[in-house]
């Protein structure tokens, strides 16, 4: 059965323990520990579901904005998602592989190589989500006082982005005869060096993995700035972002993918894929007890921390709890959900304490609250009105969270056709309908 | 049953078809394409022998010195090390997974973390074989137009230990309580940030993994200059050498034991293991008719390209072929291989074609011809006589090579109680006899 482009696109985004910021103490889920065991399990759990990736995010430096949040939540330490995503794919077999690494504190050819090895390990399932990274916790691990600023680091993630994708087509596809025989191994008119010498790179090539079984591993994007919408535009193949409300969501879908002609790239060549938690009930109140529940477990102080840092990094503890955001300055951090949260704040009127609870309990993406009909259409209305090709789904707690929605939600999806039975054969890219890219030396040489 | 210290040790050493230079033309032998289900049945093949520990070796630059070579040989591209080995710990139980990583062209904080990983996703069976990388080659594909001098590259690598190290320690054991009822997450007593600022290298850390299982993993290191054997004294628990012969091995053991104690060591906290490779006949002659057998598929112009690689990059094809080696200056490579193939062509009186061979045919290490009963005496010599706590056996090609050693070999030196019936539990290091590191802070915060 191929893979249908009327069928919505799920990544499972899976983090320590969940999305919500107090996940870690609910009773059913993980504590966020190193397990690979458990790692496994949700990794089969997702792929019996038939999620069509995983993906893991990343951060450079131990975690927690001040020390006493870092003390209450369970994000300041984790496995390194490269390493994780290639025991996995060991003991999976059509899900998808997405893992984050940084253009500002890699190297082109390390992450060239490493995502071209696990697409070779995984038969074709891997993906990178490329980001510039946001802080000068990571800065400092790498021989920096401070973070890049934000044009200089979309600066050099374009020329990142450029010599990694020219090093996977360095080496033809058919570059290895390989033949016993004559002894000929290897086609030398087949390698191409780049000897690239950029304004932030100088990389001489050609790279030593044969060309991946995808051409280009899978290509994930998150920036919403200027510079990332652009950037987006022209090299993504799949658009992760973060959006709360139809209309504004329908805006971003279609002004990025009304970018893409101006890269010579065809719309449908590329899937915007918002964030999104779901609560399960039997009725909706039983979906919002659930999460009062789950954030009767948060930490105020962490939540605040928590918000502080999502928004630009002024520390909130300063302002009284119950009043109203202060002016924040658009900081060096991560511009547009800075936007996001000033402009909600504002709009429904909420008080640091209901914005940071808010904010603590989705980390910053959507949460849908209801019965499984009712998810269902939601998300039904979200992919055929123009607002998502799919859903990053992020899990507010691990497993019971992933299982309810896996359990109930997906078969209504199935059955109205919305959501493919079975797994596609073929890399990530032929499931997910993206065109396998061209060697750009194919047939030249 | 607890690891014994009169066990000699075994790590494998696959290469991408074997240590011999045409292995892959060898009919029965794997033909170095990427391919994990043959990755997969080496790592089983090798558990199932009870090796100690999988060993890859890495290079950051596409191989083959000139084109003519690289066309004619399996080592140019393949996958990296790290990346194989994760997908490896997820279907291995008990073997060690040692890889190679660069101190010249990788940051500490990616080091520290990856293997911190990898030593969490196995139970604690990592080892990082520590190199400073070689050639202008790797250079080139990180900014850089030369190698770093042999001097320097020793000092940064001694530097980047130190701080990989630091890392590994910068979050106590018991640094996360993850206590759901409380709330509490991390103890923050417990975290060391390094606030290193070196020649080198600036890192403030601490890592955000948490202590790997074996506090630190293995440490291996094959460096033989001046400058190798003190960085081997003071940081490597394995170190990987290249020995012909057994009186120059036991000079070399014992120089390097003797050195330890400088460093606060004790001689039985390293294990120093040379490469081996091995033809088992059931006669002398037809472990010699084997090895002419492959050798008739070298190609003789590879050999002189692969020994002038490793003897330096003096080109040796523009010398007569059946003369003798000419005067080599050392150059900025590999110091001790040359001075090592110098020698053994004055002593032997080799010609250019006859060394050319002999080191093709076995990457530079010693090859062991003989009966099964002849080679368990070679290596029982060795391990008793002060010369080898073990060897890095390499396969001249996979997997029948290795599957010999294993079926008539191993079980003769298990016969005479000098190797393990079956794995010790715990981790790499506890099988191997070696003390798990301390961590420098414990008790002190």
């Amino acid at each position: 059965m191929s893979s249908s482009p009327r069928h919505l696109k799920l990544f499972l985004f899976p983090a320590a323990s969940g999305a919500h910021v107090a996940a870690w103490r609910h009773p059913a889920s993980r504590d966020g520990a190193p397990d690979f065991a458990a790692d496994r399990a949700t990794a089969e759990l997702a792929e019996a579901a038939g999620f069509d990736a995983l993906f893991f995010a990343d951060r450079l430096a131990f975690g927690g904005r001040d020390k006493a949040s870092a003390e209450r939540s369970s994000g300041a330490a984790g496995l390194e998602p490269l390493t994780l995503l290639a025991a996995l794919s060991a003991v999976t077999r059509d899900i998808g592989l997405v893992a984050t690494a940084s253009t500002s504190y890699q190297e082109p050819f390390h992450v060239a190589r490493s995502f071209a090895s696990l697409d070779h390990l995984s038969g074709g399932r891997a993906g990178w989500n490329l980001v510039t990274s946001l802080t000068d916790a990571e800065a400092g691990n790498f021989g920096r006082e401070q973070h890049f600023e934000h044009g200089e680091r979309y600066q050099r993630a374009e020329e990142f982005v450029d010599v990694v994708k020219a090093l996977w087509d360095s080496l033809e596809d058919d570059a290895f005869p390989r033949d016993k025989a004559s002894g000929r191994y290897l086609d030398g008119s087949k390698v191409h060096p780049l000897e690239h010498r950029g304004r932030h790179f100088s990389v001489r090539g050609p790279l030593n993995v044969p060309r991946p079984p995808q051409g280009h591993p899978l290509v994930v994007q998150a920036g919403s700035s200027e510079e990332g919408l652009q950037l987006a535009a022209r090299v993504a193949d799949v658009v992760f972002t973060t959006q709360q409300e139809l209309a504004q969501a329908q805006a971003f879908y279609r002004e990025l993918k009304s970018r893409l002609p101006a890269f010579g790239r065809q719309p449908e060549q590329q899937l915007i894929m918002p964030g999104l938690s779901v609560i399960v009930g039997r009725s909706r109140g039983e979906a919002e007890d659930k999460l009062r529940a789950l954030n009767e477990l948060i930490d105020i102080d962490v939540a605040v921390s928590f918000l502080s840092a999502l928004s630009g990094g002024t520390d909130l503890s300063a302002y009284p709890l119950d009043g109203p955001l202060p002016e924040l300055a658009l900081t060096n951090g991560n511009r547009s959900k800075q936007a996001l949260f000033l402009r909600q704040a504002r709009e429904k009127g909420l008080s640091i304490r209901q914005l940071a609870l808010q904010v603590a309990g989705s980390g910053g993406h959507r949460v849908l609250l209801g019965t499984a009909e009712e998810v269902a259409d939601d998300l039904q209305l979200w992919f055929e009105s123009g607002a998502a090709d799919g859903f990053n789904f992020k899990p507010l707690y691990l497993d019971d969270n992933l299982r309810e929605f896996a359990e109930q939600v997906l078969p209504i999806l199935r059955e109205r056709g919305l959501f493919k039975r079975e797994y596609a054969s073929g890399t990530l890219r032929e499931k997910l309908g993206l065109a396998r890219p061209l060697n750009r030396f194919q047939g030249r040489s």
